[in-house]
């Protein structure tokens, strides 16, 4: 290996281990921390965060990344990895560390209000530390620079290459579309889902759902499953990929769809090659593609009729009196029942745009300054009555609602729906290229689905960009109108809305 | 605050970050890592020392203890603080950051292997690795530097001033005392504890324990306890300790008292100043006044007929079948049963400092060169017949029960001895000071003692050494006679022996 490059890699791996060591820590803030822990936490975690910053940001590792950035002599993934490194090191150069780490402790600071209010259902409590957020967040991007609009800078981290005008554009065309199938369904005679919400014993749910993470081939010997308020995702490497889930007794559907949705984040990372630990060709490629993946395995799958043909009768001998008389046709319906509602993880896969939207449209207004962080509640209850004609009863399913903001993740929203658009263009792809895919998945074989998806999606890290990605697996760039035509498909036969569906192509 | 002092401070506390941040991947690594997990974690905690040791042995770090050394304006604790460090750091000097960084792999490794290698009961499986790890602590004698044993310079890791000259002398003082004693115990009448092994529930178990950790006032909103294989205590910070225990359906025993002695050090690292975060007097003074903390509580307190007195109805209304006409007494006696046997962890506390002599011996030989790895088991079994008169059926009850070689910790076993010969010291010098202390404890008071042991020792960290702190507050260095009067007292109304008992003061 060239001696440069072979610097290069071990600088990166030694950077990476301090980044995956915070995540470790982490991981244990949010599922076993004591509450009396968070303080000394919170500088820990700005600790590491600091000195990774300047590690990466090395006056050393600059002049190494500009000799690796024109040597010819690197094999494609090699430049591939050196231009990705090269342009964020550009990037963070712009940070002082003293920038770094007081993010890192109005986060962790963030972090531990938000769940404190959450608890209390009182966005006053939050309210101070969302403003040290905001205003991190706000100088960023004037650090980071925008040509447009300072959300750009934003979109930048988790999308490289998405734009607010894209962006724009992208939901603009989901709302023209998704608005009148909304009115369709909501004329149509609704689906019955309340055996849903009768009691679920949670230890039950909690092997069942195991049994779920199996049949995806969860690798348990590389990852645990635990519980938290929000469930996620977090990788420590290819080979440690924790999940988390969360389980309502009164409610089936938060455990199944939290459960297989991180699953499907989790093949991701579990997907990535052990030998790139470290390097861009080992990390995920955005936030918009891990989107893909757990959406693909949620709604394409898991919210399919094939799976519960599949799963159904297990669950059924689970909860046999909850359950009578419900055939796998009424619980695919109860699945895919649509109506607006609260909380964005527990919507449908249609109104779940619009909780993106609110957010998207506030994040925007937030960074530009045109609303401050005290106008949020009454910014967002507004919002949820006009996009969703809901009522905000309370702080607690309303603005506090999600984590997103105490982590200072402003940009990160509009990848869940950019994701959910390109896992239909992704699973209709799959669709042509695997003989009889959901005759494997009505089966519980969702081996073909995966081993698919790790050798046109998990295996590439970073060597291509998102939309490169997609353009590589699905000729075209990404585009929308697969994602309305499987939704007009699917919920007109759900909702035997009259005959008029006709196939979009734009 | 002085300028130079302020700057160590916060150069010291990141380091502390550092350190305790892979204190958290250590404790993930025991309590939740998924197996494939490990082998990327030895390389996180490897680059997390190795960062660590390059911060602590900067020039200018040392450049600043030099100055402070000699700053007379410093405070008595401020210069307690220096004066530590700059042992340290001329001590850490002599290690080079490869040295660092491969003695961790070669831990987190050796970890790995001694974990399956117990599992299967199997020594070969850890011998190549536990074979690196010897050779990297024999370097480390060499590099440390001793005067006449290379064994001393590993006791100055854990217990700064010890020698193995003095500790010869203590274990046999330790050996002509209580061989007569086991001799006579051996010849009276055996107590019967084999009530001890019926099923007692886990579940029953762990909410008994839990109960015992509140009276200890283990504070849960700075820790918490779980289950591993081995049971240990590890701080992140003050405010967050952790401790683990481990459950046997047909042992009592075990549960009971790994809770208890874990709290007992975990009470001690809860104690601890939370403004001195980093520094010298925010950590504990040694292993053997640590040991001196669970050990207090384990025997001194735990192990005593006023504890039991306060208990015992609580556990016998758990296991009313078990303990069916078995009266308190009974069950202070079987607490106190003395038998030799082969695991260290549960034996009683006469014999267990057989166990401690056996591991210190073969230590010494080991690093002296005298024995060899591969030589361990033939050894190991060896001693256990000559000591204890116990023949070690294989090797996980063997030469594998303890996780202290794995982690490359040669030097540690003798503090367990010392600090149950401090506890005594300790313990009868609160009982003079505190009025009715086993008065309290019979009524499950626990708050004098824990007062006593707070404002005594644990709020002083390393401002004095083990045996500074000894004389400051019993007024004499350590003197083993302690616990051999409180042994012989003991035991002899313990075992009813003949009216010999005469106390001893050397």
């Amino acid at each position: 290996m060239n001696h440069n490059y072979e610097n290069y890699v071990k600088h990166l791996q030694k950077i990476s281990d301090l980044n995956h060591s915070g995540a470790v820590l982490t991981w244990d803030q949010e599922v076993n921390m004591p509450e009396k822990g968070a303080q000394f936490r919170a500088r820990q975690l700005a600790t590491l965060a600091g000195i990774s910053h300047e590690m990466f940001t090395s006056e050393d590792f600059g002049m190494l990344l500009q000799k690796l950035s024109i040597d010819q002599t690197l094999t494609f993934e090699e430049s591939k990895n050196v231009e990705e490194s090269y342009r964020i090191y550009k990037r963070d150069k712009k940070f002082s560390i003293q920038f770094i780490e007081e993010r890192s402790i109005a986060i962790s600071n963030a972090f531990t209000a938000w769940a404190n209010a959450k608890e209390e259902s009182n966005f006053s409590l939050f309210e101070p530390y969302l403003k040290k957020v905001v205003e991190n967040v706000r100088q960023e991007s004037i650090i980071i620079g925008f040509e447009n609009h300072p959300y750009d800078a934003m979109l930048e981290l988790y999308e490289p290459g998405m734009t607010t005008k894209e962006l724009d554009q992208i939901f603009e065309q989901a709302k023209a579309k998704l608005i009148p199938l909304l009115q369709k369904i909501k004329q149509a005679k609704q689906v019955d889902d309340s055996f849903m919400y009768k009691q679920y014993d949670t230890e039950k749910q909690w092997n069942f759902g195991l049994d779920l993470l199996k049949q995806m081939h969860y690798d348990f010997d590389a990852g645990r499953q635990d519980i938290s308020s929000h469930p996620f995702t977090i990788n420590f490497n290819p080979l440690d990929v924790r999940i988390t889930t969360r389980i309502n007794e009164k409610d089936l559907a938060e455990m199944l769809w939290s459960t297989v949705h991180e699953c499907g984040h989790a093949l991701y990372e579990q997907g990535l090659k052990v030998e790139n630990y470290g390097l861009p060709s080992g990390e995920a490629t955005s936030l918009a593609m891990h989107e893909s993946q757990s959406r693909l395995w949620e709604n394409n799958v898991g919210r399919s009729y094939a799976y519960w043909k599949c799963n159904y009768a297990a669950l059924h001998e689970i909860f046999p009196k909850n359950l009578l008389m419900i055939t796998v046709k009424d619980f695919y319906k109860a699945m895919n029942k649509v109506q607006a509602s609260l909380i964005r993880t527990s919507a449908d896969e249609l109104t779940y745009h619009f909780h993106v939207i609110i957010r998207y449209e506030i994040e925007k207004d937030l960074i530009a300054g045109n609303i401050q962080v005290a106008d949020l509640p009454a910014v967002w209850n507004k919002k949820y009555k006009d996009y969703l004609g809901v009522d905000v009863p309370n702080d607690r399913e309303g603005v506090l609602q999600d984590v997103h903001w105490s982590h200072g993740s402003f940009g990160y929203f509009p990848t869940y729906s950019l994701g959910s658009f390109y896992a239909v263009q992704f699973f209709n792809k799959a669709n042509q290229e695997i003989e009889n895919l959901e005759g494997h998945i009505s089966k519980g074989n969702m081996l073909p689905l995966l081993n698919w998806l790790r050798t046109n999606v998990h295996c590439y890290g970073k060597t291509y960009s998102a939309s490169e990605l997609c353009e590589k697996i699905t000729g075209e760039k990404l585009n929308i109108d697969h994602f309305i035509n499987y939704a007009y498909k699917k919920y007109s036969e759900i909702y035997e809305l009259s005959s008029q569906y006709e196939p979009i192509s734009s």
